[in-house]
């Protein structure tokens, strides 16, 4: 087990690349997505055992539901299986997304509360079906925000905490509409790596990096 | 002069490391900044030959003005040396960020609106004073907010453009509060040298990697 000086509370994962990788493989697009649940719970897996208090995974966005219907289909499919897979083990499961929208899986409305699993050692949360203007717009339709004016405090994904560090697989340096309130202060590291080709190794270099930067929170 | 396949429209500069050349310099923190309007001005004449449309500084913000008061004085400075340096040429400017409050320098009210000087070749936008929390929670103080009902019309950089490209000085890997909205599908560029020892061969490094990016704004 590695030693790090320093860990982030909350890691942010962008797993991009199934695509890509299927097609390397010879399979088709959407073929990709199942590999990527098996890498999800690993990494999961090794992120309790490191003490990562909380994780948020980008599932899909309302963007992404504009694909061809084979793809949409795979990658609903595939995120339902990556919560039902970590609805029986220790974590504090949290699904944030439009539920009113008929892209977003029915399986998973449970989940749109905060659900404690076991000992719920992590806070682990998936963005499905989630889309970065309805989530900052979510306050206007809430009835607190005539009180606080802050649309900050009202956004949809406000039960998801500031991200101190976020991982994407997959070789693209930008955030694609990942939480932009969260992503502000995030330290940004990008592995070339398709998510189907995760490694714990990826995670410690990650991590290996993150304990050199400073933090200053903008200041 | 190099050739591109492909250019951003709109390119925002995070202009870091001000303070660490200083110390590597054995100057003090604050005798940085003034180092800094000068590669500020040859950066705009590369991108203007380049075509570029428009261009953002991330100047300075609420946050940073709780430093100590020799360095928000000396970038407060160099903030009104490099607006007023382009003030004289083709540029169309704006200045964006609080001023009602006493850190704004005053020399800047005029360009608070958009201003074209010369031929206006290329829009040139200064965040001063800014404060990521302000720019979005704008639309709410705005009356033509309970008409739109979007509060990302209503913020109060809404001048400013979606970026395509995010070029970092200084070697960190975030946005540090940086647009949020504008920056959702920003490809993000980090060069590891200090903003004081900006050279044109940075930027053509940025944009050769740029030219082989996919645009997919989230799809």
């Amino acid at each position: 087990m590695h030693k790090f000086k320093r860990l982030p509370r909350h890691i942010g994962i962008i797993p991009d690349g199934n695509r890509r990788w299927a097609q390397n493989k010879g399979f088709e697009k959407q073929d990709g997505y199942e590999f990527g649940i098996q890498p999800g719970f690993e990494l999961y897996s090794l992120c309790l055992e490191l003490g990562i208090e909380e994780m948020t995974f980008y599932g899909f966005t309302v963007d992404n539901t504009k694909r061809p219907s084979l793809q949409t289909t795979a990658f609903q499919k595939a995120c339902v299986d990556a919560v039902e897979c970590l609805a029986n083990r220790d974590a504090d499961l949290l699904v944030v997304g439009n539920t009113q929208s008929p892209s977003f899986p029915k399986e998973l409305l449970p989940y749109s509360k905060r659900t404690r699993f076991g000992e719920g050692l992590m806070k682990v949360n998936f963005l499905v079906n989630y889309d970065w203007n309805w989530d900052l717009n979510y306050s206007v339709k809430n009835s607190d925000f005539n009180s606080n004016k802050n649309l900050v405090k009202g956004i949809a994904s406000s039960d998801i905490s500031r991200m101190d560090l976020i991982i994407r697989w997959g070789g693209r340096r930008r955030l694609s509409g990942f939480l932009p309130i969260q992503s502000i202060y995030a330290d940004f590291y990008v592995l070339d790596e398709m998510w189907p080709d995760y490694n714990n190794e990826q995670v410690y270099k990650a991590l290996e990096w993150y304990q050199d930067q400073d933090i200053t929170l903008g200041g």
